[in-house]
C-alpha cells in the first residue's frame, strides 16, 4: 500500500507551499525536493494566499513564528480549507510558551487540518490547551514507552475525533490515527534526535504525501512517517566514525532521494491497531 | 576570457551585499566565499542601504519578500545605483503572485539592474507582466529547447535591450545576452533542478563576477552562469549511489571552491550568437 | 579543566536560546546539538521573553537585525538578567553600519552579558563606538598578530572590566579574558574563513558552555573557543582534494558531534597571561 502511495508523490510531484521557521526550512525545501515534491515558501500574508492558491498542500510549521506570520498562517489555511487542499499543522514548541500555544489552538479552531503533526509533549499541549513541552523536544516525562503506548493510542484516537485530523504524534514509537485505524511504527534511530528539524522535515513530507494521495490522508501520513524513519536508519547505515549529526542530516535527505516505492513498502516497520 | 574575469574574483574579493530569501540564504553565503567573494546580509530598510554602501555590488532576490523587505530592496537598489554599484534582480516567483510580479516590476522601474536572472517563466512574467509561473520553478510549456532558442534569443535580447540590463535565463540551456551579443550555455546537469536554491546560487555568484568585473557585465554574467553549471557537472561526478541532492548540494559549493580560473576557461561550453 | 567543563554541558544538556541571524542559524541550531546542548529560537519579542524564561542560557546575535527582533533581544535579555541566565553576545557587523552598532551599544547598555564574542574590528567598534568593519569579517589593519598581541590583551582586558563580561576576540589568535585572566589560544584553522558563521556558532556554542558552567565564565568561554578551534583543525584533516567550505561545514559540525571532553582536554592550545 505504501508502493503506491510513494509512488504517487513521485508521479504527481506536488507543489506544496510552506509557512515555516527560517531554522529548519532550508533542510525542508530540499527534503521535498528529495521525495519528488516541489516546495515553495511565501510568509508575508498577501503572498502566502495567492501562493497558496497556486500549490496542491499546505505546511503550517509555528516554529520562529511572529506577528506578521501569525496572520499568513491563519489566511493560508483558510484559503487551503476553500480550495479543498490538505493542510498540515506542525506545532512546534506548543507547550512551551503562551504564544506558541494560542496560535497553535488559535489555527486548531479556525482552519480545518488534515495531519497534525507533533511530538508527544506539543500534542499534548493542543489536546490539554497548555503543557510543559522542553524547549522544542519532548518532555521526558511524556515519552511514548511500550508500557504507555495502549493508553497513548487512547489519547491520540480522542484527539482526532475531536478535531477531525489524522494526529501523527512521534517519537521512538509513531502513532498515526485517524480517530479508528492506528498505526504503530517502529521505524527510525534514536540518532534523529540529534540533528535540527527531523520533525519540520517530516511534516513537510507529510504535506507532499496526502497532496499527492488526497483520499488516504490516514496511509499518507502513515507512509510519511515509516519513509523518514526508514531513510534515517538508511542513512545510519552510511555513518563512518567520523561522521555526526551534520553528515547524518545529508545523508537522510540523500536517502529520501535514493528510496524506491518498493524500498519503503519492504521497510516499513508498522502494525496496524 | 573567462579565465581572467574568474580570477578578477578570487583576487579582489568583492563584498556583496545580498537581500535574499531564508531558504537559500546559507547557500548563498557559502556559494559566495566558495568563488571567493565575502557575503553579507541586511534586510532592515536602514541596515540595508548603509551596508549597501560599504559593498561593492548588491544582489536582490525577492523569493519570501515582505512588506518590510520589499522597501529595503528598492532602497538598497536606488542606493547602489547612486553608488555606480553593479546590482543583479532574481525575480524568484514573478509570475506566481501578484506580490511577486508587482514586487520585480516596481523594482525594474526604480532601479537600474545590471544582470536580470531567472528561469524562463520568472523573465517572461517581468517581459509581459504575467505569467503562469509553476511555484519558483519554470513551467513545463515554458522550457529553452533547441527548437525554441532563436525565439527565445531574440526575446531575450528584446528585453535586454528595454531594460538595459544584462538578460540571463537559466535552465537546460542558459541565455546571456546584453541585447546585442548572446552567449548560449551548455554546462550544467538536470539533477540540479532537485537542490533547493541553485538559481538563488547562481544569483549571488553573478553579482560576485559583475563586481570584479565592472566593464564586463555581460561577460561576468556568462562567465557565472558556465561556472555554476560546469560545477554542476563536476560535483556530480562525485556522486557515488548513496548520495542524493543533499550531498550534491555540498559537492557544488566544494566544487566551485576548487574550481581554478584555468579549469573554467576550459570546461566553459558556449557558443556566442 | 576544559575537560570538566565540557562534561558539564553533555551531562546537563543545557537548553539554550537563540536569537540569530537567518543566514547562519540551522548551523547553530546543528552545532548546539553536536556539542550536547539543545536550541531553541525565538524572535518574536513576546515569544522570545518567553522562551528565555524556559531556557538555560541566552545568545544574542545581531546579524539581520530589524526593528521586530532588535526590541525581542532587549527584552528577553532583561529577562535573562532578571533570572540569572548567562547572556552571550555576537556583535556580527558592529561597525559596519549604524544600526547595528548603535544596536549593539544599546544592547550592551540594557543588558548585562556574560560574554562578548566578536572579530577584532567588532569589538573595537563596540570599545570605541564606532569602528570601519569590513563587512561582518575582521578589517585586516585590525588583525590580530604575534606583534600586536600584548597591545590587544591589554585593550581586551581594559574593555572586560569596563563591560564586567568575559571578551572573546576571535581571529588567528584567539583571546578570551574577564579583565583579569586571558587565554590566548592557538586552536584553529585559516580555512575556518571559508565558511560562513563559524563565529556564530561558536558563539552559540558559547552559551551552551557558560550556561552549563555558570560559575566559570572565563574558563567555559576559553573552552568552547578552543572546542571550536580543535574542531577546525580536525575537520580540516579529514579533507580531500575534493572537499571545499560546504562539506568542511559539515565536517567541523560533525568533528564537535565526535569530539570528547578527554579529547579537548589534550587538544587545546592556549597559554594563561
Amino acid at each position: 500500500m505504501f508502493q503506491k502511495i510513494f509512488e504517487n508523490v513521485r508521479q504527481k510531484s506536488p507543489l506544496v507551499h510552506n509557512i515555516t521557521n527560517y531554522v529548519t526550512v532550508n533542510d525542508c525545501a530540499n527534503m521535498l525536493l528529495a521525495c519528488g515534491s516541489s516546495p515553495i515558501m511565501a510568509d508575508d500574508p498577501e503572498d502566502a494566499v495567492e501562493i497558496t492558491a497556486i500549490c496542491g498542500g499546505l505546511n503550517i510549521n509555528i516554529g520562529t513564528l511572529n506577528q506578521r506570520t501569525i496572520p499568513a498562517m491563519l489566511a493560508a489555511g483558510k484559503r487551503a480549507n476553500e480550495l479543498g487542499h490538505p493542510v498540515v499543522l506542525d506545532p512546534v514548541g506548543a507547550g512551551a510558551s503562551a504564544l506558541r500555544t494560542e496560535t497553535a489552538l488559535g489555527l486548531l479552531k479556525e482552519v480545518e487540518f488534515t495531519v497534525i503533526r507533533g511530538n508527544i509533549s506539543e500534542i499534548k499541549a493542543l489536546a490539554l490547551g497548555s503543557g510543559t513541552t522542553k524547549g522544542v523536544d519532548a518532555d521526558v516525562a511524556d515519552k511514548v514507552t511500550e508500557e504507555n503506548l495502549t493508553m497513548t493510542l487512547s489519547f491520540a484516537r480522542d484527539f482526532a475525533r475531536r478535531t477531525g485530523a489524522v494526529i501523527a504524534i512521534t517519537g521512538a514509537i509513531d502513532i498515526v490515527t485517524d480517530g479508528e485505524r492506528a498505526f504503530c511504527i517502529r521505524n527510525g534511530r534514536p540518532e534523529m534526535s540529534a540533528i535540527t528539524g527531523a520533525g519540520c522535515q517530516l511534516s513537510a513530507l507529510t504535506a507532499a504525501f496526502v497532496t499527492a494521495n488526497p483520499d488516504q490522508p490516514l496511509e499518507a501520513a502513515a507512509a510519511a512517517v515509516c519513509a523518514m524513519g526508514l531513510c534515517g536508519e538508511t542513512a545510519c547505515q552510511r555513518m563512518t566514525n567520523l561522521d555526526g549529526n551534520s553528515s547524518y542530516r545529508n545523508y537522510i535527505i540523500d536517502a529520501m532521494y535514493r528510496l524506491t516505492p518498493a524500498a519503503l513498502e519492504r521497510g516499513a516497520n508498522y502494525e496496524v491497531r
